[in-house]
């Protein structure tokens, strides 16, 4: 699969789709920040979406394509992180049964908040097997729709709408820079500038204790295997294949990070933009500020992933 | 003074005045907590304010009505929280000099965000008379004007300009709550209410360990001695005499709310509102909360005073 097979009128129709669904997240800025960077900054805070990150995009988007007799046998996915989060309360907005299978590990406040959104949870194992075991299952009793995290177009066209936004909201933007994990945020993102603003490049940021991007980008072949060590806790998981595919084509560069160096643009963030963000979100600023020497006096785009961190283990 | 004499044509004034040095500060709401209030809920953010708080309003207020000449010599002022922060910013940015007293013990970070914004630092020992002696001994030295932290109609009438943008964005509103320390954001948000939004019902929160303004209020007598004792350190201070006649004639309510009860609204706006407060600014919702059953199905405007909280000492 290549980046063209994810069609500009795709990611528009997405757009438009999901709109009435979703919030247009604001943009933010801070002088202080500017200062520091030495560059033009600008925000844009998906920790504010529905759900806390980006992942109501792509969740919304996904359910939406569903054929009538589909959504009325459900969806369901395996998670414990923000897809989870943001797939049942897709779900439940748009009248859809949700299955949602998670590590009896989890931490409960994440268990709890995914039965809120009236989701089924259902545990298992704390591994790989027991998880794609665990939805087989689900799948075989309910007839239901796998929905997955990052690796599949509708996701990847739904993550694409934030960047989408950023760039209608602030032209001449000289580069965007995003989180990578799985990569969907980061191929939609690459998407949104390639169609709308493609003078405009990207980038991205991942944390050095799970860089299976970098490796994967710089040598071409796409590690999918990897133990990672590091605060971001949301991009633990190694890149998707379709992502992988469209990020070697459109994204510029990717920059690895120290936990240290994610952890004092955390504080940057809640100091000066005085908002909450999960430690993933940060990865991105502390790229910029790692490289600012090379950035100076850019206007960039930052995505901020999404807001859902445990309160009681803020690294400050 | 009684509250007719700050007249609407002086906050229309203010608020003209101070438009281009100020940020209209957003108003976000959360279905989470309403659900959790029974009612709507809407926030006026004053923690994005400039110095992230609404005292930026009242010291550039103050500062512009000086005259010439005493721009000139600067303005002073003694604090070692948010006014002093906000008067050295608003004179760096309208180019007056300024000088702030602090006790020598105050934290280091404050005293280097005040130098930061161009302002020269006194330090004095930790106590009342230190600090009128210092300020009188810079008032002499310099000649400069001094800028009280809210019992000034200046200050009050540039704090109302956040309720005057609230109710602007919102009709309707049957409740502002606005916290009380020494009553600058508290009187100001009534005199907006008074003239903006007659049947609109202004109520204060008060943290019980700092209730000076509770008793104020209900037995007639200002009372201008405490030893406050709470985790809302922006509430510490007594109810100025402009601040209390303004309150006695047009403020409905003030309810006390317990440190805990601070400290779980503060998380729940960490979490569902994703953005950083400081505890004193958490002490409306606190209040909310606290006597819900009284205001059920209202649509409540909630100042959010400011966001400047130590990240080494968030209460979870």
């Amino acid at each position: 699969m290549s980046a063209n097979l994810i069609l500009e009128s795709d990611l528009q129709s997405a757009r438009a789709r999901i709109a009435e669904h979703i919030h247009r997240s604001p943009v933010l800025s801070s002088e202080q920040i500017n200062h520091l960077a030495e560059a033009e900054l600008f925000f844009k805070c998906e920790n504010f979406q529905k759900t806390g990150s980006f992942k109501a995009r792509g969740a919304t988007n996904a359910i939406l394509q569903l054929e009538e007799t589909q959504r009325e046998k459900g969806v369901a996915t395996h998670s414990s992180g923000n897809h989870g989060q943001a797939l049942a309360w897709a779900a439940q907005k748009l009248g859809v049964p949700c299955h949602v299978i998670m590590p009896e590990n989890a931490p409960k406040v994440k268990i709890a908040a995914v039965k809120g959104y009236g989701a089924t949870v259902h545990l298992c194992a704390p591994n790989l097997a027991a998880r794609e075991n665990g939805l087989k299952a689900v799948q075989e009793q309910y007839g239901c729709t796998f929905i997955p995290p990052y690796d599949h177009p509708n996701i990847i066209a739904g993550q694409a709408s934030a960047a989408a936004e950023l760039i209608e909201d602030l032209h001449d933007l000289d580069l965007i820079i995003a989180p990578v994990g799985g990569g969907g945020l980061l191929a939609g993102t690459a998407l949104s500038s390639h169609y709308y603003a493609p003078r405009c490049k990207v980038i991205a940021g991942e944390p050095a204790g799970a860089d299976d991007a970098f490796r994967s980008f710089y040598t071409g072949e796409r590690v999918n295997e990897h133990k990672p060590n590091t605060i971001a806790d949301g991009l633990l998981t190694t890149l998707g294949e379709h992502n992988f595919s469209i990020i070697q084509d459109l994204v510029s560069e990717i920059i690895r990070v120290e936990d240290s160096e994610i952890i004092a643009a955390m504080r940057l963030i809640y100091e000066r933009l005085k908002i909450v963000i999960e430690p993933s979100c940060a990865v991105p600023l502390a790229a910029i500020l790692q490289q600012k020497e090379r950035y100076k006096n850019r206007r960039i785009g930052i995505i901020l992933s999404g807001g859902n961190v445990d309160l009681a283990k803020l690294p400050f």
